[in-house]
């Protein structure tokens, strides 16, 4: 019997392609009536494609959903899969997960093997997972099996990651690399072991590096090709082959992966003295961040053409999500370009079709159809549009 | 008729395909011996993939070299493919490509399409090459027709580079950009007209400036991974995938080519005073420049294990050109890297199979065998080697 803990967008699909497998797996999550959704056979993330006809014909049965750790105490996989926050330090918040590997510990029998999913900081598994499950457990590693093995997967399209995508797995030791290595390739077709946990770990975290670095780069060079009169765009298009994979630019980083992921990194170098070490990924970091700024004073520049009072130009930021039809802002720099806009004393308004005017407000902000202002910016066109007919004639 | 102004390695391919098009072209290169070797059908760059052939059947008959302009003269088509040195401010030293336009205008009669092929700042062709042809030939754009067309070879496969890849080119105005469009097409299979000369020149710098970067991820992630204790080249081959390219780390970026195109954005977001438009471009450099110095203390710390004084024990640098295998010392990164070990007193010599050892003298290095140095460092391989029985018994 296999547990998986946290029902969430990365655990849930995980969980049920598990069951799908053939395996008995007892879903945990502290949301009870997600529990309740699941195991009466309906499907809480319908955006998950092909997640439907999983649930259906496992939920409540091969895929048992609960809010209590005992009822996977004769469970001999452990698999945590739950979210980490960083505050605003830009540490991690371990609260979540300590508490996922501290209850496990607390079920925790001899011959066990328990693995992580959420991506973590480089060495995590086998300094602090480690620690929390023997504290528990009174075992000690060798008794039960300890390994790491990143999701990769993308909303959407999650279950044919976890059927199709290359995967990793790396023990804390040699033997807890091969058991947990043996046990994941019954359900997870395209495994790879890796040397060690931490390897694995890494390996997650510089996929994001690689990404962050890349939009930092678009962006840069955007900014660069505005200077000279170059539209970036034709020369992305122009310049990107097999050897050249310039990304595109954007309002910035959002979401609970790209932007945080270098931050281990940054941070870990920082504690070690090393601050030279990460200079490229906080640099990186920087400009994407910086990039709502950036977009502010070019939708002001375009407010300025309107033949009225800088502050009563009806702006329209139409879209605040942190990705395009993903209702989702953490770490959202769209809503942040909103908040720098109302800072300013502009007269913005946000419309943004997956949300109602209520839910904008409760944010904050001012709920504003395009129609009704006179400069729009759309953050995934990346384009200002300025009505016209109240162009202020020059 | 076509003229190729510069017979060189990219030159050189160049003007053999032109001529195996069935046109006839006058190749000018300064270098008389060169243009002899030519025309008696013997090809000076023996290393270029299917060149040797195409000497042999045009050279001296369709492909005529000369080191005189005036030969020239009858041409209605002159490509200019010379080299661009930077100085050591990292500005361009235009002197070469201002000889080439000065020495074309003086020629040159209404009609005329001229294109430059050289890598240059994104702007070069329409603000100098424009002002230098008209100054010389009395005649104004629009008498005679004026584009950039950067050239995409890769030393060894140029040929087939010609044949298939995508190459583009842009006008200084849209009549230059047509007409160039359409003489290009006879040659260039697989050609694509942009909007102007600028967005042509700002593609292949951008080219450049997205492998430094992802060059210098490499060097930090190197780095990085070694403070962890992780394997970078396991993690790597791992995280690499459809999305993902890491590439490869080095003692720093060399040649001609990339270590060169960051800098003229760099320099002109400066002369801008937008420095701050060019930072990740500018970290990049920086990184990467410096590696030498990190793979000399990386050396230092392998002397270390040897008993017997540091300034002692002979350390073998094996390799001593920018790139495996390519003989050409143009920045390179290597060469630096055996210069700050010498300065810091160290016993260093230097091997590569492809210089003697009187060659490796002249330019002021120690030359060495690596079977009689106790570290050898291998910068294709960024591995030290220690030989054992001399190590420190601690």
């Amino acid at each position: 019997m296999i547990a998986v803990i946290g029902l969430g967008k990365a655990g849930l699909p995980l969980a049920a392609t598990i069951a799908d497998n053939g395996f008995n797996v007892t879903g945990v999550d502290i949301d009870e009536e997600r529990c309740k959704m699941i195991n009466s056979g309906s499907n809480p993330i319908p955006e998950e494609s092909g997640l439907d006809d999983l649930i259906s014909r496992h939920g409540g049965k091969k895929l048992f959903a609960t809010p209590r750790y005992e009822d996977a105490k004769d469970c001999n996989l452990f698999i945590i899969i739950v979210p980490l926050y960083i505050d605003s330090g830009h540490d991690p918040d371990f609260t979540i997960i300590e508490s996922a590997f501290r209850s496990i510990g607390k079920i925790l029998k001899r011959g066990d093997i328990v693995v992580l999913e959420t991506t973590v900081p480089p060495t995590t598994t086998e300094n602090l997972g480690k620690k929390w499950l023997e504290e528990e457990s009174g075992l000690r590693l060798g008794d039960f099996f300890l390994a790491y093995s990143p999701e990769r997967i993308m909303t959407g399209y999650s279950i044919s990651r976890l059927r199709e995508f290359p995967k990793i797995i790396g023990g804390v030791d040699e033997e807890s690399g091969k058991r947990a290595y043996e046990i994941y390739r019954m359900f997870i077709p395209n495994l790879f072991l890796v040397s060690n946990a931490k390897t694995a770990e890494f390996i997650k975290v510089i996929e994001g590096c690689y990404r962050d670095i890349n939009v930092a780069l678009a962006n840069e060079l955007l900014k660069i090709a505005e200077e000279l009169g170059v539209d970036f765009y034709e020369a992305r298009q122009y310049a990107n082959h097999e050897y050249c994979h310039i990304h595109l630019p954007s309002t910035g980083v959002g979401g609970h992966c790209i932007p945080v992921y270098p931050w281990f990194l940054i941070n870990e170098m920082e504690k070690r003295e090393r601050y030279g070490k990460a200079k490229l990924l906080r640099t990186a970091r920087e400009i994407n961040d910086d990039m709502v700024n950036y977009w502010a004073e070019k939708i002001l520049m375009e407010c300025m053409k309107i033949d009225m009072p800088l502050n009563q130009v009806k702006i329209c930021i139409k879209g605040i999500t942190f990705r395009e039809s993903v209702k989702e802002l953490y770490n959202s720099r769209n809503f942040v370009l909103a908040k720098i806009l109302m800072e300013k004393g502009m007269n913005v308004g946000v419309y943004d079709e997956m949300f109602s005017a209520e839910e904008i407000e409760d944010l904050g902000l001012l709920w504003r159809l395009p129609e009704e202002a006179e400069v729009i910016f759309d953050p995934f066109a990346l384009k200002n549009v300025v009505r016209s007919g109240k162009t202020r004639i020059e």
